[in-house]
C-alpha cells in the first residue's frame, strides 16, 4: 500500500505510453493455457466420476464473472460438445481449445481425506495432456493479461515466449514440477510477475517451514509477488513492500475442494483484468475476490455451483467478506 | 454485528441494575485461575530449561496490558521469588498465588516439529498442581471477568461455583478432558459464557472435520460464544448471530510457540474486562488483540518477548493489522 509496484518485464513489448494504472474501465481479455479434463471424485461422503474439470476450465469460468477469457488447452474426441458450449454460455471464447482426434482427453482421479484440505490421487491419463505444446492463436498473443496455469514450466516458458503483448503474466506451479523440472521453473520465476502456489509448495520451494519468510524467499526468486494459497485458511501476499493474509470465507458446505485453487485464481486475475491496473490496492481487492469465488467453486462438484451464482452473489459474499473483517 | 449478546447466567448474581454496556470506562479487574510451570522446551533450533511457564501466567502476563489481572495458581518451594517479582511488575496480584512447603512446581517438556505448530509432549511432571484445589480469596469472588485456563473441567466447576460475581466467565479446555472427564465439561459448557480451544479439540469434541460447523456445534453444547484458536491461521469466533475468522498476524519470527493460545486468551479478555463490556464489536477488537499479543509472545521463549513490549507495541501492531485487513 505504500509504494507503487510497477510491473515490467524487459522480454515483452511495452510501449513507452503504457499506463500502469488504466483510466478508462474497459475490461481486459484474460488469457489463460492449462489443462482440461475429466475428474473423477471421492469425498468421504460422496463421489462423481468423469465431471468436467481441469485448471484451465475452473481457472475460465471464475475468471468469466469478470471480463471475456480465452482459453487454450486440449481434449480428445471423447469430449462433450456440451462442455464447450457449457464454457461459451460464459462469454469463454474456445477458440484456442484444440480437439485431438483419436486421443483421448486428461483423466484425474482423487480421494480427499476427511479434513477435506488433504488428498490422495489415485490415477492421472494424461492422454492428449502429455503432449500439450500450446500453439496461441495470433490474436490471443496480444493479451495483457495472461494466466499460466499448473503444467510443465518447460511448456510454461515456451507460451509465454509467445505472449508478446503481455502486461501482467503469473503462473502456478505444483511439486512435481518444483522436483522434476526445478531449473526450468527457476528460469520461468525470473521471466514472470506473479505466482500463485499452495502452502506445501512454498515450503517445498524454499525448504522453509515458516509461510512468512517462505513467501518472501520464493519473491526473491523472482516473482514481483507471490500468492500462497492456504486452502481453508485463506492465502497470503508478498510483494517487495507489502506482507499480508486474508483468510477464507467461512463456509460450513465443502462438498469438494477439487478446482478451488484454480478458481481463486481466476477469480484474482479476472478482477485484475477487468479493472486492468494491477496497482497494490486493486491485487488486495483482487486476492479477496479470488477467495470468495473458490469459497463458493467448493460448495459444489465440479462446476455445478458456480453454475448457480452470479456475479451479484458475488457481491453479496463480498460484502459480508468486508463486514466479517471489518473492526 | 446485528444483534447485542446479552450473557447471563441465572446461577450467578447480578444486580437488575446491571448495565450490559459500560458507560464509564474503568477497567475491571481479570480473575484467572490455571497453571504456573516451570517448561523445557525444544524447537528445531534451539532450547531452553526450566523457563517460566504455564496458562495462567501467559494469560496473566497478556491480560496485564490491558487491565488488573488476580492470579490463582500453586508451586512448590522450589518457586522462585523473581518470578512472583516479574508478574508484580505487571501489577498483576499473587496473593492467590499459594506456595506448597516440601513440594515441587508443576514441569512440563514438549518439542516442536519443524512445522512450529504441532508439538510433542516428552515430559509431565504435575508435582503440586496435581493436587490443585483452589479456593478463592474472598475479594477474588466477585470479579466481573473471570477465566479458567486449561485444567481439569471438575476443578472449573468448583472454580465456577465460587465466582459468584461473575458477568463473564470464559474456559479453556484441551483434549485430554474431552477424552478423560466428557460429562463433567459437558456440564461446564452449559455454565460457561465462553469457550475458547484449538482446532484439533473443536473436531475432537464434535466429530466433525469442517472447523465452521464444528464451532457452531460446540456453542450449541451450552456457550454464548465459541473462540477456535487456529494457531498460525488465526481464530474464528461464534456466537448465535455471528461466525467469523480473523487471520494470524503474520511474523516471520516464531521461536516458540508455547504459551501462545493462553496469551491469545488473555489479551481477548484483558481487552474485554479494560471496556467492560461484551457487545459484538468490542468481542471482535478483542478477538484482534489477542492474535496481536500471541504473535509477540511466539517471538521468544517464556515471556521473553513480552517482557520486552509496551502497550504502544501492541497499538502499533494493532494499527499495521487494520491496515492489512482493510480494501
Amino acid at each position: 500500500m505504500r509504494h507503487l509496484v510497477r510491473f515490467a518485464s524487459a522480454s515483452r513489448e511495452r510501449s513507452p505510453s503504457d499506463h500502469f494504472l488504466n483510466t478508462n474501465s474497459q475490461p481486459m481479455p484474460l488469457l489463460v493455457v492449462g489443462s482440461v479434463a475429466f475428474d473423477s471424485v471421492q469425498t468421504p461422503t460422496a463421489k462423481r466420476e468423469n465431471v468436467l474439470g481441469g485448471s484451465a476450465v475452473f481457472f475460465s469460468y471464475a475468471a468469466s464473472y469478470f471480463t471475456s477469457v480465452r482459453l487454450v488447452g486440449v481434449v480428445g474426441e471423447d469430449w462433450p460438445a456440451e462442455h464447450t458450449q457449457l464454457l461459451q454460455a460464459r462469454k469463454i471464447d474456445t477458440a484456442g481449445l484444440q480437439v485431438v482426434p483419436g486421443k483421448e482427453t486428461f483423466r484425474w482421479s482423487g480421494k480427499y481425506l476427511p479434513n477435506m484440505n488433504d488428498r490422495e490421487t489415485l490415477e492421472v491419463h494424461l492422454n492428449v495432456f502429455g503432449e500439450f505444446d500450446p500453439v496461441l492463436p495470433d490474436d490471443y498473443r496480444h493479451a495483457k493479461y495472461v494466466f499460466l496455469a499448473n503444467g510443465s514450466p518447460k511448456v510454461q516458458l515456451k507460451v509465454l515466449e509467445q505472449c508478446t503483448g503481455a502486461h501482467l503474466a503469473v503462473a502456478d506451479t505444483m511439486d512435481l514440477w518444483i522436483e522434476t523440472e526445478h531449473d526450468e521453473l527457476m528460469e520461468l520465476l525470473t521471466r514472470i510477475d506473479g505466482l500463485v502456489l499452495n502452502d506445501s509448495e512454498a515450503k517445498l520451494l524454499t525448504q522453509d517451514e515458516n509461510l512468512v519468510s517462505a513467501g518472501q524467499k520464493v519473491r526473491e526468486m523472482g516473482p514481483k509477488f507471490v500468492v500462497i494459497k492456504k486452502g481453508e485458511h485463506g492465502a497470503m501476499f508478498f510483494s517487495e513492500y507489502e506482507t499480508y493474509v486474508l483468510p477464507a470465507y467461512p463456509t460450513p458446505d465443502v462438498v469438494d475442494p477439487t478446482g478451488a485453487g484454480d478458481s481463486f485464481a481466476g477469480g484474482m486475475m479476472g478482477y485484475l483484468a477487468e479493472k486492468d491496473n494491477f496497482e497494490p490496492t486493486t491485487l488486495k481487492e483482487a486476492l479477496a475476490y479470488g477467495i470468495l469465488v473458490a469459497s463458493f467453486n467448493v460448495e459444489d462438484f465440479s462446476l455445478d455451483r458456480m453454475q448457480r451464482i452470479e456475479r451479484e452473489d458475488l457481491e453479496k459474499r463480498m460484502r459480508d467478506y468486508r463486514q466479517m473483517l471489518s473492526f
